[in-house]
């Protein structure tokens, strides 16, 4: 038996190896630390596969706010449960089990209670890494880029015994960021869907809306990837959002764009009572600004930002995914590539979702 | 029987007088010219009253575009039907009838079928004034502040016999603009309501508000219109919008703030879900932006803009008014007082809407 799991089992702090950065111009290197004891709606899982996510990137390097080191990054994990607390009923051992990008919150408030946890109004949201846990005496989260976590039931997803552990873990933020705000403007099919930007987010949006029935069109930069479009079922891709080229007039669309560009061209191509949902963070510098007149003079069309999931509908998101086979591409590697992976994230080269195998990171 | 009456029933081109700026600098003078001959689907309304909207200032110093001269504002209007055309069904010689905003669209549109004529897709909205007619030649528009107008019945409202027609004129504008808002957000008995900037419009979204039974909140810069907003039916008035002191949490917010202010401010005062519609224009020099991160990370809130109303909601917003005697504060006026009401408008001293008497101003 692995030393952290008697130490689960007898109440003791939980040791943990991770791979962390010491400040924001680090490299990653291994990093031995500890979590909170287990508590008795707490579950121990064993981290299979980790996905590295770009924000991953803005945080270790304290792009967003000045983060707190040694920084173990991480909000995609997927592993197996190997130890649970003594009122844990939703999980047994050997279960398999996803965390992504929450490990608390307050569960009385409003928005709790509507399984809107990342909206928690007593401002308990727990993030998973980067962040202080005011649960367990403000000690600081350590992320997925490890081979363990100890997490309260509540916040980590059921995976299915047969389900492919290296693509839900990605699942678990780009999944559920893009699947939100097709739920949330209630999108059914036949419905009208844009999808602006077409990189991991992007295509996420339009497995998730064409298998809803929708009919799907996508907005890129260049048409480098329309094959890659059409193959997932989108009706076109379009390079402009001029109204004279672009016939259609959208029920929703989902800008997953991580640059510069006019909010307002895409407000255009909505319907009466369509609706814009911004999920893509361009960088500070460049944050694009909806003049409110806009709003006025192209009235009757909803603009709003999407961020995450609750709980809920993360495990909804995660059962669809895997009902309908919707997975993001991934590739593969070991935690000694992370700052690889990053470089690629950085400087637009990587082609799929990075996901770290952890098992063989430690072997 | 009147000259223009003659007119309109041999098919010839219609007399009319109004009262007319020759440029944006210009004082208001009377102004002799002609309206189209009365179509099949036209009806000529002598006007009795006219509305003074603070957009009529706006036009008519050129402040948001060059306007057409001279202009004859106007867009809050009321009179009797004193010619019908061969194939009007929808009025009768001596019936009430009111125009707003809009004189004509093209009517085969989807917005048009929906009854948006107001975001007509083939781009033939045609205002009231300050528009070129493209179904007449494309000669100017001229509004209310005048003896008559000729309109398509489509674009014309049925007022009853014994409706104060005073009151009714600004109801056209200042009334379907708030109550549009109400009606696309679909709000219900036991919604809570922010109404922001408690001038002319605000107080109109207020008394809406209060009568589909919502609980109602004002928010002014001070204090000094508390009592008139609790007398309305509003629960409070604030002075700040600081989530520390507004606790309630809004399903919908309507900002008729025609000055700068910080829009993300409201945002923070929405329940998820719940939504901020703008109504208010301030200066293009001080337009308020959003920034879209600001809707990422306060997510799930969404913010449009609301222009008028389609000619089915105007109808509809002028018989619950009716019912349910909502009605704008007024202060009745001859044409001579045009110039000063403009300046009470522009320097913020105008308490009431501002109405012209019609008839008053030519005998």
């Amino acid at each position: 038996m692995q030393n952290y799991i008697s130490e689960a089992l007898s109440g003791k702090r939980i040791s943990a190896k991770g791979f962390a950065v010491a400040d924001k111009n680090a490299k990653f290197k291994p990093y031995d630390f500890s979590r909170h004891a287990l508590g008795e709606k707490d579950i121990l899982i064993e981290i299979l596969f980790a996905g590295i996510c770009h924000s991953d990137v803005h945080s270790a390097k304290s792009e967003w706010h000045e983060g707190i080191y040694p920084m173990v990054p991480g909000h995609e994990i997927a592993g197996r449960v190997i130890a649970v607390g003594s009122q844990v009923s939703k999980f047994k051992v050997g279960d398999y089990a996803g965390v992504g990008c929450m490990v608390n919150s307050c569960g009385e408030c409003e928005a709790c209670k509507k399984s809107q946890e990342q909206f928690c109004m007593n401002g308990k949201t727990t993030f998973t890494y980067d962040c202080k846990d005011s649960f367990h005496n403000n000690e600081p989260t350590y992320g997925g880029y490890s081979n363990n976590i100890v997490v309260h039931e509540h916040f980590a997803v059921c995976v299915p015994s047969d389900a492919p552990l290296e693509k839900v873990a990605p699942l678990l933020c780009a999944g559920i960021t893009t699947y939100s705000p097709l739920k949330f403007s209630q999108i059914k099919a036949g419905d009208k869907v844009g999808v602006a930007g077409f990189g991991g987010l992007g295509s996420m949006a339009v497995k998730y809306a064409v298998k809803m029935g929708a009919e799907v069109y996508v907005f890129a930069r260049n048409d480098k990837k329309k094959e890659e479009a059409l193959k997932m079922g989108a009706k076109a891709l379009y390079t402009s959002t001029k109204p004279s080229e672009v016939k259609e007039r959208f029920d929703l669309i989902i800008s997953t764009i991580p640059t510069a560009y006019k909010v307002s061209e895409y407000i255009d191509l909505l319907k009466y009572g369509g609706e814009l949902a911004i999920v893509g963070l361009p960088p500070a510098e460049v944050m694009p600004q909806i003049s409110i007149d806009t709003l006025v003079f192209k009235a009757g069309k909803k603009v709003y930002g999407s961020l995450i999931g609750g709980m809920k509908e993360t495990q909804e998101m995660l059962d669809f995914s895997l009902q309908h086979k919707i997975y993001p591409e991934t590739e593969i590697i070991t935690a000694d590539k992370i700052d690889e992976a990053y470089d690629n994230l950085t400087s637009g080269k990587a082609k799929f979702r990075y996901v770290i195998d952890m098992k063989k990171s430690f072997s």
